[in-house]
Parts: C-alpha cells; structure tokens; sequence
C-alpha cells in the first residue's frame, strides 16, 4: 500500500488530454473506510418512507444540476449532450420509479401461512418476506456514465431494496460521478442519511479489494468479459462467496428470414445501421451478428446498409484504449478467410472512428474452434457481422454456436408475422438470449415493470435483470418468522397488516 | 475410465455390513448419457399439463409402493419406519403441492407493459415470463432419503419449473434411490415423457462430472460444508457458470433469556433434548448452540436437558463414516478448555451412538481464532454445546461470532413476548439466519408458501429456499418479448391471456 496518493485523471476522448485531476485512487485503508460507512447506513435506510423520500429528492437534485452534469459528461465521455440529457433523464425517472415501488411494497414479496394441522408435516405461523443483504458493490459501467453509473439503476435498485452502495467508478468518468456522488449525497444529508450510504472508490486494486471486502454482500457490474469474469471468480472464492450480478458481453444476434429481406431489405438495412452505430456502437445491445439470407434480397440488405454507414460520420468512441480495441478488433477480423469488408476498418481520424461491416458465409461459422470463432465474440463499437445463410439449417448451425446474449431479434415479413408461421424459429431464439424482439432493434432498453436486462452467460453471470423493478431482488433475501408472538414481529408482517402492504396470505393475493 | 464396473452396495447401518449390490458407479459416459437424455425431456415438459399431471402420478405411485420404500429405505438408514413414513407422505404432498403451483402457473411471473410514449426512453410492448434453465442437477442429502433425495424438494421443484433432473444418489441409500426413480420413471411413462426425464448417478467422480457438464444449467444440494464447497466451486469455475443452490451447514443457535428461564427451565431444557436428539440429532436444523444465563435459572435448565438426554437410547447414525465423525468431534470438543460435559460423550455400542451435551462459558467464544472456534462449527448428530452467558454483551459477542445459519430460535417469557420487549434482541438474530422462531424448536420444517429454508453463508450458497413453493425460482430465468405480434407470443403472454394465468399488467395484478 503506497503513501503517494495516486493520481485519478479526467480526460477528454476528443483530444486524449488530461482535463484535471478528479480525484485519487483508493488505498486499501480508503476501500474498507467506505465499505464501513456504507455499513452504518443500513440501519436509518429500512425506514422505507425516508428511503423512497432520499431516492425522489437525489432525482430532483440531479434534475437541478442537469447543465453541469451533463457538459461535465460529454467532456469525459463525448457521447455529446443530447444523448446525455436522455440519459440523464433516464436516471432520475429511474430513481422516481423505484422510489415509488419502494411506497407500493410489492418487493418485499410478504406471503403468510397460517397454521395447518392437518398437513404433513404440521404447518406452524409462518410470515416471510424479503430484507436487504446489505452493503452492495456497484462497478460503474463506462458507456453510460449516469444510466448504469453512480445514480445507475443498479444503485438505484440497491438503495430501494435498502442496501447501501459503494460504486467503483469507471476511469472513463471520474469528474462525472464525483459530481453525481455529491449530489446522493446532498440528497442523504437533506434526509438524515449518512454520506457513507453511497461510497465511491477509484482505481483498478480499490474494485479488487471491494469485491472482497468481508462486509460487502453482494455486487453488480457492467462491463467486459475480461473484466467481469475476474470479479466473479473473486467473489466466488471468497470464504463467505457473495452474489455476484456481471452483465459482462453481448453479440445481439439478429436472423432476416428470406421473406423478411425480400419485403423490405433496404428499412432493415438502414435500421440496422442506425441501431448499430448509436452512441457509436457501444452499446451492449448492439446488434453485432446478423444472419441474412444469401440471395438477392440479402444483397439488397448489405447494399442499403454499407451505403447508410458510409454516410455515418466518425465518432469518438470513450477512451482511447477501446478505440485502439476496436481498430485492432475490426482489423483482425477482416483478415480471416472468406469474411469481406463491404465497408472498410478505416479508422476516422487520430481521435475518431468510422463505422465498419464485414460479411462471411455461414458455413464458416459452423466448425468449433476454428480461427473464425473470433467473430463469436463481441467487438465494442461500432461493427457489424452480417452473416449470409443458404438456408435454415446453416443459420441454425451458427445459432447453436452462439454464446448467451441480452437480445435476439427476428425480422420477418408481415405475413410470416401474421401467420404464425415464424413462431418455430422465434422459439430457437428465446433460449439464447433474455430480450427478443421482432421486426424492431435492440437498442434503447425501456425502464419497465416488465423489463428483463440479462440473459445467458456471458451476457449476465446471474439469472436477474439489471434494469426494470425487478432489479431489486437482486439485493434481497427472504427470511420467515415462525410462531412470533404479535409485538415481536416486524410490522410488515403483523396480522392486521399496519403498513397496508401487497401480501399473499394462505396462498391468496391482498392488495 | 475404468473399464470395470464399480459396484455401490447398499450398507445396513445397524449391523454395517452389505445388503447388496444396488447399482454400479456412473462412468464419465454413463453421465453423459444421463445428461443427454433429461436434455431430451426439456421439451415434452414444457406442456404444464402434463407436468402437474406427472407429479400428481409419481405421488400416486409412491404412496403405492410405501410399504418397499420404507422398509427399504429404513433397512438402509436406520432412521425407522414411523419417520420414515412421515417422510414419504410429506414427500408426496411435496409433489401435490408442486403440482398445484405448475397448475396455478403464479411461478410463471408474467408481467405486462403496455407501450407508453411518454417515458425516458419510451416503452415499447414487452411481455416478461419465466422459462426453465434446463437441466437440473440434484445432489441428495444422507438424511431424508425420500424429502431431499431423488423425488424431494429439490427434484420436485425442478420438474415443476419444467427442468428434467438428473439425481447423484447419495451413498447411504443407493437402493432406496433406485427404486424411487423407479417410480418416478413409471409415472413419466404413463404421460408420456421419457424416462430420462429423472436421471440418476452414483459415486463421487459421477457427481464431480456432473457438475461439470456443458448441459448442465443449475444444480442443488443438500450435505457437508467442505462436499458442497467443493461443487460450489467446480460450478463457479466452469467456462460458462451454473447457479448453485447448496445448504452446507448451520448451527443453528438458541438464546434463552433469563426472564425465559426463570419462567420455564424445564420446559425449554426437556424440548431442546426432544428437538436435538430427533432422528438421532441428524437434521440440518438441529438446535446446536444454545446461549443460556449463567444463573440459578440457567442451572435448572441444563439440569432438565441433562437429564433428559440421559433417558434417550443411543441410536443409529446413517452410516459409519458418520458414527466416527461424531464420535471423534464430540470427544474433541470436549477437550477444549473449560469445556464441561454434563452428558459424556460416551458412544453406544459398535454401531450407535448415545446423545451428548457439553457446556462452556461465553467469554470462550468471544475471541477468534482460538481453538474454541470448533464451537462454531456444525457437528452433526445428537449434540449440543449449551454456552453459558453472564450478560447481554457476552450473548451478543457469541452472536456476532456465528456463521450464517438455517434457523435462529428466541425463548423469551410470557411478559418479554407480549410487551415486545424482546424486539431488539429478535431483530439481531435475524441477520443470522433464514428463519426465526420464538418459543419453539427448529427442527421440522414445514412446506408452506410462506417457509423459508436458507440463510446466510454457509448455511446456503445463495439466497433461495429448497423448501417452500418458492424454491421452483431457482429453476428459472426471465425472458421478454418486445414489440412482438400475438401469432407469435407463446400462450402465456399473449394479449386475451388465454391460459387464465395470474400476471401483472401495468403495474394491476389480474388473477
């Protein structure tokens, strides 16, 4: 443990120079002091009203500092202040949903059985429902520096379920969540809260020390394969192993079905290209496997795509090291055999990237452990793989090759849609992914009670979702009170129900 | 691989001698092919009705064939006829219960969002449920040869979420095991389903590459803390990771408060006998630490519990391996300094083993590191070590020593109960465990919506119940379907809702 405080920088992707210094890396003594601090708000944060109150007053303070978070934003990540100012209001609609879900009460999931003598063995007074774990860690993705950040929905969900967080912070945008981690924390303070009830460490050793941490309880994380796989490795190794909710990598695949390309191959095309290079291709939905058939309707589609990116203009992409990635990414991939680049790796300027797509026949993804496998894995920006197919079973050979996904998507033609005549291959796409969709695009990932974000590994280590209201049971664990005496129960679970709480009682729903 | 079978004999535990060959060891191919063979019934049980159609017959079936599978079971565990009884009819309604629920379908967890234009970002139609992981792998506990074994819990609770199983048997009751797959492979004829719909396996290495297998896409267990660890960590380490749903151990703790022992010492002392020498103290919820005042009171209740112990008649423990496990952890515990023994650890006769009850003061268990922390850990059988406090700050130092724990039990008098002054002390036991109870004995755990069986690590390795309806959550994952037209949906989610299942639309729970 070094006594020089590490530098943490902010830099500006746009030029690659250092803006400022945003804060310092944490030492271990630093990690453990927020963890303790986190530690010592889980008691003032199960008083639900002050929490939902805390989460609707962090939104308000987050709306009021909009202008500065989000130029402080774009400095850092150059995703440019109209995707930010979505995102932004994204956070804090986020925030007010789950403030309201924390008044309804449905998460605390209270079923109560009353005594049955009759059944075998003899059922006593038994009354469940869900408590927090305790202190979470949350590792900060890099493509959304507010959505899946500091005030992200995994904080967000930790802190209605009533835990508190310590957030590793992306160095893509150290300046951006200190200034967001002021502000939970000025809503904390207006509430009575600790400041510890959202930490916030830096560095690379700091995240690897926090995953171990004896009194953290569960973590969460949005980011690379690599990266995220060391964490859930760390976590399940730990004497006492920790829930661990990775969202680690995603292909997206998309399957055009003949009669799909054949009535309307340029939309697809061109919706493609949009959907692929938003935020510069570095979204994890990016559609970044697609399966067109190999005719002319299939031409048409590559030809109106290819054509609508070239008209994409160069990005920054978040840090220089993932524009380096994907140079190199794109490069390799378009030297293996068979696959061409109807729109070419060129890089954009020094600081900048074009958008690239690269085509290969089906049969070449078919054969296990071949160089082509490359293409089975995800490549951050903004890239595509279409991959041309004969017929059904070359496309469901490359479909059976495929890793777990967030999303699968279908194209098909009205009347495949209509007919029901695609629900067989809709079928072979739901067991590869956690979101499918037809005749849309994957990106854009609705906050919705009926939201699922995850999806096989490696697209999430855990069967949960990361956004939507289901995201709090991440963070909860049942525990059931057996013959407890009236004035010993937690309110929640008292018979007359004080708190007026959503319940199933003796196998019936209340409320 | 050998080429040479390796026979498993099913041992009588009264005598230790072989009964008889009950099967042979699974090679690395006969796991395959068992593996191979449930994947082959994913798809046949997806039709619910005839899954709860299936279940309902297996229980049919085996309460037929009660009068074989008790003696069997019986002549292989030594755990007697009346419990085992008990056990197979609470194993049967396990299977009726479960069938209700696949009937019911509120497992299925539908949930609705209507498109809504107005939201960051707007929400398209998505339409959430639940599907089964795939193949299931369940290793059975030494001992409930029939609730946790083959058709237990874990088994029917898999086959209700529409996960085909595939059973390590566990060694001291291979027979038993083979016969009540047996069963269940009848019932699955008779619906149609394939027999490998129920797989079994025996022998260490078979579990080993079970855990292992690329087709296997979850698994639970029911055993020792070091056999579970080490599939817990076989299953975090697999290049694509597999929840693992394990129970390891649990202590179990009891406090007993003065107000509570004055009030009934011998109440408390002679049902904590009857409660930790039940089934010869062999249950994962024996009360196995329990905090008593250092007093008059105090006194008069290990009195009772002592004399109590003295009158049960030493028993049969489920095999030899275990006797002399018991044996040699009784005997050295008792070792430890200022360890007494009120009840000595003498064992029966060559093939039982009597009750044991060893005492030591509090301020023993205070520090850490010291040898007394054996104290802390599980010894299965029919011991206990009554720890004796002088204060509140003593109980709550032992208290913060505990490991995770299944159980966490509160005596309290009538007064503490109905003023709710014993509040407090409750509340800090709830961290400790996954069910509390006040004024009762943890063994017996009832299946019941609102049960909760799991806890803190190392008691299970996640956050779910093995028993309860919902232990089929640990079975699923979340699929949505965005922007998805009606020809398409499956049944479960389409718009009419034509199976009449229980779901949530826009936030209103219908059904």
């Amino acid at each position: 443990m070094s006594a020089i405080p590490v530098p943490v920088w902010s830099i500006d992707p746009r030029t690659g120079e250092r803006r400022e210094q945003a804060a310092e890396e944490a030492t271990e003594a630093a990690v453990d002091a927020a963890v303790r601090a986190a530690r010592t708000a889980l008691g003032p944060l199960a008083d639900r009203a002050v929490r939902s109150a805390f989460l609707r007053t962090a939104a308000g303070l987050l709306d009021e500092a909009r202008p500065e978070l989000v130029a402080l934003a774009d400095s850092e990540t150059a995703l440019g202040t109209t995707r930010l100012g979505g995102e932004l209001t994204r956070t804090c609609y986020q925030l007010r949903q789950f403030a309201d879900a924390v008044d309804a009460g449905s998460f605390l999931d209270v079923i109560i059985s009353h005594p049955d003598s009759s059944a075998t063995p003899p059922v006593p007074d038994l009354r469940r429902y869900k408590v927090p774990l305790g202190v979470v860690a949350v590792y900060a993705a890099s493509n959304f520096p507010f959505a899946f950040s500091v005030a992200g929905g995994d904080t967000a969900s930790a802190l209605a379920a009533g835990c508190p967080v310590v957030v590793k912070a992306h160095p893509d945008h150290p300046a951006t969540s200190e200034a967001t981690v002021a502000v939970l924390r000025r809503a904390a303070a207006r509430h009575g809260l600790p400041a510890g009830v959202a930490g916030l460490v830096h560095g690379f050793d700091a995240g690897v020390t926090l995953v171990a941490h004896p009194l953290v309880a569960a973590a969460s994380f949005t980011g690379s394969v690599r990266g995220g796989r060391a964490l859930f490795d760390a976590a399940a190794a730990r004497p006492r192993p920790i829930p661990f909710h990775g969202e680690l990598g995603s292909l997206n695949p998309v399957v055009v079905t003949g009669p799909a390309a054949t009535e309307r191959a340029e939309d697809i095309g061109t919706g493609l290209a949009a959907s692929m290079t938003m935020g510069v291709g570095q979204f994890c939905v990016k559609p970044g496997l697609v399966l067109v058939p190999a005719d002319a309707a299939g031409d048409r589609l590559v030809k109106a795509l290819g054509q609508s990116l070239v008209d994409v203009a160069p990005g920054v992409m978040l840090d220089h090291r993932m524009r380096d990635a994907f140079v190199s990414g794109v490069g390799e991939r378009s030297r293996l055999p068979s696959v061409e680049t109807p729109v070419a790796p060129a890089p954009g300027d020094a600081h900048t990237v074009a958008a690239a797509l690269l085509t290969v026949p089906a049969d070449r993804l078919a054969a296990e452990d071949g160089p082509h496998d490359l293409l089975l894995e995800e490549c951050f920006g903004p890239v595509t793989v279409v991959v041309r197919y004969e017929d059904q079973a070359q496309a469901d050979a490359v479909l059976g090759r495929l890793p777990g996904n967030l999303t699968a998507t279908l194209h098909v033609s009205a009347q495949e849609a209509s007919s029901g005549s695609a629900a067989d291959l809709l079928a072979r796409l739901a067991p590869l992914a956690g979101r499918v969709l037809v005749n849309s695009w994957p990106t854009g990932v609705a906050v919705a009670p009926a939201q699922h974000h995850g999806g096989p590994y490696p697209a999430t280590t855990s069967t949960s979702t990361s956004v939507g209201l289901t995201a709090t049971e991440r963070w909860l664990r049942p525990v059931a009170y057996q013959n407890t005496p009236e004035a010993l129960l937690p309110p929640e679970l008292r018979e007359g129900n004080p708190l007026g709480l959503p319940r199933t009682v003796d196998g019936r729903r209340e409320g």
